[in-house]
């Protein structure tokens, strides 16, 4: 890696993997009802769809390799790339089904990442980056470097961390210079 | 985790799994020559075996998964894991058919190991732990803790790193409490 650059851990699901939308479209093909996706606001992901929906999906082959990027992921990183070392830090672990689905997603949407610079886990407390961006708090609120908190429906009602909705203000955030005015 | 415990990264080939063993084993059953494992001392592992054996053997299907354990890591692991938060970090990711592979591998062997302490990774220098135990230098080098070089035929020459030559004396460098005279 280039000891220059500040180092930057982004997760997948609700971060660069639109999981929320996959989670609606999966449950539209199997039942008919095309649910919005504010059934997932201020809940635990796994309570959002009914049948325990969810926890069935997530372990079904083929869930997150068949995942929409989050918009405008691809082209946020691209950007970041430039001035940051990129790490792709995914708690894969709890399902080991998903190690190659996510593995194969990362070469097919996000080729211009290294395997090298990819980190599959369980507890995310032992990376050690700069920043982390994530949508789970329980990733967060142990991290040394500076937490990012990526908006989904299920952080909406979190305050304790610098938050961005979106790839265009998580961007903004980063390249902002410390020697910029805050105002 | 348990906040109180110090934290180890400890690496799976040449620290878990005697990959030596098993590269010898498979070129024996290939070559119908068995070789001794003193042919991977001071060079590397790549190439040590005639005719590139090491590089087929680490992409064929099979070979992480039937490694051998390495003599006392079992042991030492169940010990350690009374003081220490143990995570497996395995820069598993240049080798992707070896991610499930180690994964299952981990799960026969080392089954008191949670998938929340399981880490497969490119590029160890995220890795933010108190201790790492690995054989090779480059996961070493840019350590922010404390590293501890695992003997393999590969280091034998290696002198910048404190130096573990078993499963015995890395229990007995990490159980030192810090007050215990050094002599």
């Amino acid at each position: 890696m280039d000891q220059k650059k500040k180092t930057i851990a982004i997760d997948m699901d609700g971060v660069i993997a639109d999981t929320v939308a996959h989670f609606v479209e999966w449950y539209a093909r199997d039942s008919g009802v095309r649910l919005s996706r504010k059934v997932f606001e201020r809940k635990a992901e796994k309570d959002a769809l009914p049948g325990n929906a969810v926890r069935k999906y997530v372990v079904s082959p083929g869930f997150f390799r068949t995942a929409p990027v989050m918009p405008g992921a691809r082209e946020a990183l691209l950007e970041l790339s430039k001035d940051f070392e990129i790490y792709i830090v995914s708690a894969a672990m709890e399902f080991p089904q998903s190690l190659s689905e996510k593995y194969d997603w990362l070469a097919e949407h996000f080729e211009f990442i290294s395997w090298r610079n990819i980190v599959f886990c369980g507890d995310k407390s032992v990376i050690g980056t700069d920043y982390m961006i994530d949508d789970h708090v329980k990733n967060l609120d142990f991290f040394r470097g500076v937490p990012i908190l990526y908006t989904s429906e299920h952080n909406l009602d979190i305050v304790r961390h610098t938050r961005v909705n979106n790839w265009a203000e998580a961007i903004s955030f980063l390249k902002k210079k410390p020697a910029d005015p805050i105002i």
